[in-house]
């Protein structure tokens, strides 16, 4: 499918080059915005207002809203007064918003003086709402219905109003007040037996909805629970002042997994999709946590320095080191990783914390004897009679062997705790993921690893 | 809002043992199934039907596909025929297969012996599809219409179907041969101007569908690009055998990204949640990966053990292998992370191979650049000034240097090429993230390391 869709793009921009406008324009009307909106990406600058002019006007505003904010940006500063109005008449407040949030300023102003009265004043007050809230991702386009209409005369109203709405299928029961008491479905209102039955006798009453200020992961969580099509957002007096619909939901979704990810990966978390980010974006996104983690693995040094005596008595005990940071590193961040992931999806919480621990200490007590078997028998097996490492002694793997032991449990029991930490003191749980966990755990490994040297080998 | 909802269960939980059904139910109704669902994790086994049975039949059907599946195990091997054959009645399709999938062979048995013959045989239908394809999570229940029905027709027939289907608001146009020519919306249908137009006249013509055999993951990449509420899924010959709505497609992209965020943290992706699983369940994901990394490190450890003579003579050298390693990992695994990602959300393809690889590596030459200054600050402030460690000299500090800046821009190809290779020959690419790259680009370190000392320090 992708593949077959890559043949037909480059059809298309060959047209384009053949000024074979009016072919062109017949396939792009059939075509899905978003498509429409992949083509730009291949366009030379010059080229982007020649395609964009070419379509229709519905379709031109619903492939602006797909477009990547460069070729917006390079648009509406080609765009005459005229052109602009009539895109900005197509969109919806929700994305009029998000553009406003992302041109600079001079752009700003132009847009909103050409956007009509009441789409102005939408707009501000969406971007009145903070950052990754309900209210910055809602929009204030939906339809409304009073509990004594009759489902006749809902049908009605809808037809009359949805044309611009953003979703017709979830209506909203408000009172004069603009209280919210409701929602009917239009499935309910088609399906109703009676059309002259009020509104308020077949509404839902008991409401799933956010605040303005609710965060917007929890708003996409409570569609992957209730799998609704659009959640009503309130302000603080219970008045109805917008809804989320699904789309939003998942593209909500789909962000604040790759947030999560970027954190477990050491880097800050960036909205640039990776081919649009510059080396120097990376670059910024990458350093400070690199640079925070090499000065604690600096720790681990001065650990290594402190029994540099033991290691220089027995040369064999380096060549272990590797090993049992790596495996510690790994054990740990797999418990990481799997709190921190259950902890976005809400499946735990902090009182879960003893329970997680308990969980985890099992594991890892069965994960380290398998490794410590696996181990013993490696280094007898291979070290010691394939390779003829002379320098390897019974203590010498005992001690190898039971630090790998320890260090696993040590490094789940801190791979699950730190996250779950994190959580109770409201910081993101993505940041104690396996850089920060791994460098923990090499310290501590080590420290085992010294102390059954100096134990068992009586260094 | 979440806080405030375990104390409603905790009143609802404490009705249930002082016997107040009457007003138990009566909360009960009000309540969204998946919210009923919910409950049902906090009762004893014994309570479970108890609690179901106070239900209504339609929400008793819609919470019991909320539960999870040893509830719902428990639920029917109490339940007489009829009750099962209630709650069958009321259950989408898709859901019902989802049921058969996870119950043990007897349970299966009684459950198909009591689904109404349609509803068996579409059950076993959808079971015949590959995991994770299209087929596997549609529904076969959605509103189809004739090209020549009038609006009017098609609004009636809605009215007549669509109590029992998953979504009325787009509504598939066939052919006899049941293949499948367009779509209307209820919206469309709602708001044509004239109530006796033919649908092929307002239909879109230009669908976007996947087959049976599109892979699940793509479904859902679809859903996010096109904001579509439903997807029709045809067969081999453009037959429409079933829809995926969006709460479905909602649902995979959850599932993907825990099961990239569980490859990439270097284990076996599972489908429990984690309250669920059991030490041993754990250990089974955790312990192949671990393993094979432990193996795997054991090169690094030969490379140590074969520059044993460099390392006793410059015993300064062995304090900073922690942190080479370290950073190199780190390095590493933010590319590969970085790389995963771009690539599960089809933002990056093979033929990007080129362009990824010069990013990364103006990226590593900055963030190499940066930290080998750093660090070289930091050995000659910290460790020589403050510590007075003697063994630190020009040489020493330059090897370390040094070695952490190629470390860094090796660690970064190999951080962002692995997982492009991977793609490229049909592997996952979440397979080669941080513990896989952390101990390849640890052994490449040492070795850079050695080489080092040997030229600069004469060893």
């Amino acid at each position: 499918m992708a593949e077959r869709f890559e043949i037909v793009e480059k059809a298309l921009l060959a047209m384009l080059e053949e000024k074979k406008y009016s072919t062109l324009r017949d396939i792009l009307v059939t075509m899905n915005p978003s498509d429409v909106a992949g083509l730009f990406d291949g366009l030379e600058e010059k080229q982007i207002p020649l395609l964009f002019r070419l379509l229709p006007k519905e379709l031109a505003a619903e492939t602006f809203v797909e477009m990547d904010s460069a070729a917006q940006e390079l648009l509406i500063r080609g765009f005459s007064d005229n052109e602009l109005k009539e895109v900005l008449d197509e969109l919806y407040v929700d994305d009029a918003a998000d553009l406003v949030e992302e041109m600079p300023a001079n752009v700003v102003k132009r847009i909103l003086k050409h956007a009509d009265p009441e789409m102005r004043s939408s707009i501000n007050q969406i971007l009145r709402y903070p950052d990754n809230s309900a209210g910055s991702i809602m929009t204030t386009e939906y339809v409304s219905l009073r509990p004594h209409m009759t489902v006749e005369e809902a049908i009605l109203r809808i037809r009359r109003q949805g044309i611009d709405k953003e979703t017709i299928y979830t209506c909203y029961v408000i009172e004069k007040d603009r209280t919210l008491t409701g929602l009917v479905t239009v499935k309910d209102l088609l399906l109703a037996e009676d059309d002259e039955a009020p509104i308020e006798d077949i509404m839902l009453r008991n409401l799933i909805y956010v605040t303005t200020q609710t965060d917007q992961e929890e708003v996409a969580r409570m569609f992957s629970k209730y799998n609704f099509l659009a959640l009503p957002v309130v302000d603080g007096e219970n008045r109805m002042v917008g809804i989320v619909t699904f789309d939003d939901a998942m593209d909500v979704m789909e962000e604040e997994a790759t947030e999560d990810i970027e954190l477990m990966g050491g880097m800050m978390p960036s909205e640039k999709p990776y081919l649009k980010s510059t080396p120097i974006d990376l670059f910024k996104n990458r350093i400070p946590w690199l640079l925070m983690l090499m000065v604690s693995a600096t720790f681990t040094g001065l650990i290594i320095t402190s029994f540099e005596d033991a290691l220089a008595a027995q040369v064999a005990l380096t060549a272990f080191i590797p090993m049992l940071m790596d495996t510690g590193g790994n054990s740990g961040s797999q418990s990481s990783v799997t709190v921190i992931r259950a902890l976005s999806l809400d499946e735990l919480k902090f009182r879960d914390l003893g329970l997680v621990l308990w969980k985890e200490l099992r594991t890892a007590v069965l994960c380290g004897g398998v490794l410590a078997a696996a181990c013993f028998g490696k280094i007898w097996l291979v070290d010691k009679m394939l390779l003829g490492n002379a320098s390897i002694t019974l203590g010498v793997s005992a001690v190898v062997c039971l630090t790998l032991w320890i260090t696993v449990i040590v490094a789940k029991s801190v791979g699950c705790m730190l996250p779950m930490a994190a959580k109770a003191v409201k910081l993101d749980p993505a940041v104690m993921a396996s850089p920060f966990v791994t460098t923990i755990v090499d310290a501590l490994s080590l420290l085992v690893y010294f102390m059954f040297a100096k134990i068992l080998l009586h260094l």
